[in-house]
């Protein structure tokens, strides 16, 4: 039942999670402040959603040197496979409708 | 930018509150215990997640009689509506990757 699947998924199944997985994919890496932009939201807010997904295993952050440390974010390969499959559901659930 | 629509709603975001609505889109009108069941969710939970779908116009909660007194949940006109734009946004999204 797909449905309790949706229901279930504690950690894509907030919105902003779901937001910065879907923008790493196609990406792999990128610097928090680009993701912060993209998607608009605070600083603070962005780094609490990004700990819960570095909890899950889903994203690594680390620091990059550019003109000075900034923070960038990292998929991991589990995170990617754990995104596509709930991608798939919610496409399989679209498609039923 | 379809990502910043999905970050958001914060009616929709939540997958159990889409869950209910992908549930009534296609029935119109369900009882309470029965979305309980099919969602798997406790009967405070659903009831918390109802009431957000109510204030935000997208439900409505009456009672039925059937052998004994039940609340039915009834999709909205507005609420049919929102449910369908953001599953168009959602199908957007999801065709980009």
């Amino acid at each position: 039942m797909e449905l309790r699947k949706l229901v279930k998924n504690h950690v894509l199944g907030n919105p902003i999670r779901l937001g910065i997985m879907l923008y790493l994919l196609p990406r792999g890496k990128v610097l928090f402040k680009e993701l912060q932009k993209v998607l608009d939201v605070t600083p603070g807010n962005l780094d609490s959603h990004l700990k819960t997904l570095e909890k899950a295993g889903y994203v690594k952050l680390t620091k990059v040197f550019a003109d000075r440390p900034r923070t960038a974010v990292e998929i991991t390969d589990n995170g990617a496979e754990e995104t596509g499959k709930y991608l798939r559901m919610l496409k399989e659930l679209l498609n039923q409708i």
